[in-house]
């Protein structure tokens, strides 16, 4: 049995628990952008409930085109006003370079990806990257509410980043 | 006080329970991707606990270039081999089209995105789609184990695309 059939047969019992259907904007109008790390329970971390807000996730959390699209979909579209960035401590993203990164892909494959990498060698420099890419965006409308943080895979707790 | 000084609360109370760092590989050697909407709890829904998995989300659940990137960060770096798409019935993707969306940014900023905004007209056919670009991607080294869902918003249940 494959871990995707393990996980489905989770779903039949969170299914046989479900309340069903809530409405399709976000109640709590605010958006969260945070690493896909498997540590990160977005849900649990901020106890925020199923219908409360949209949950992004890439590799690092960060800030590239894709999560633009998302954002100015989720605010233009769906009414969100906030918006919460988390990075974490250990992240993977700070163990490797784009460099070595790419190189290693090219010398498998034989192809260098045209994208970045998007590693970063200082937690709290990159959530102010993210950040200011989120600031300096003409496509995101709502700016007002726009925080960093660090997630501390030790603790659980969320460090602001000023 | 915003929402997010609210949820930042409810992480107090998170943190206060927490139980201390797991490994940084995700145990389970999968990686999901899922539409950033509300309702889609993505642990609660696979039954995940912190540590299990990596989780990728965005409008849609769409496979874009920054998705191809986390998919290779977590499989070359990270040890994930099966992936996990996830859309669902009543997304706001099915809500518009591309061209009217940057329409509208146009005419609010003067600027048009470069971007794809990624609507589309059928679930299935654009998990479909999702998996394609994934199949056919040279970075992702794994694709013994690449299927794809319609989580029912009414029902909490996974349903297959074939």
């Amino acid at each position: 049995m494959s871990v995707t059939d393990e996980l489905l047969a989770n779903n039949d019992r969170y299914a046989a628990n479900f309340t069903g259907p809530l409405p399709l904007p976000p109640a709590k109008h605010v958006a969260v952008v945070a690493c896909m790390d498997a540590r990160i329970n977005v849900y649990g971390v901020l106890g925020l409930n199923e219908g409360e807000a949209h949950v992004i996730r890439n590799a690092g959390g960060v800030i590239t085109e894709d999560e633009i699209r998302s954002l100015a979909i989720s605010q233009r579209l769906l009414g969100t006003e906030e918006i919460i960035l988390i990075h974490h401590t250990d992240c993977g993203m700070l163990t490797f370079t784009d460099d070595e990164f790419k190189k290693s892909i090219q010398e498998d494959v034989g192809i260098k990806p045209g994208w970045a990498a998007e590693a970063f060698a200082d937690l709290d420099a990159d959530v102010r990257q993210s950040l200011t890419r989120i600031r300096t965006n003409p496509f995101i409308p709502k700016k007002d509410s726009v925080r960093g943080f660090v997630f501390d895979v030790a603790t659980g707790k969320l460090n602001e980043v000023s």
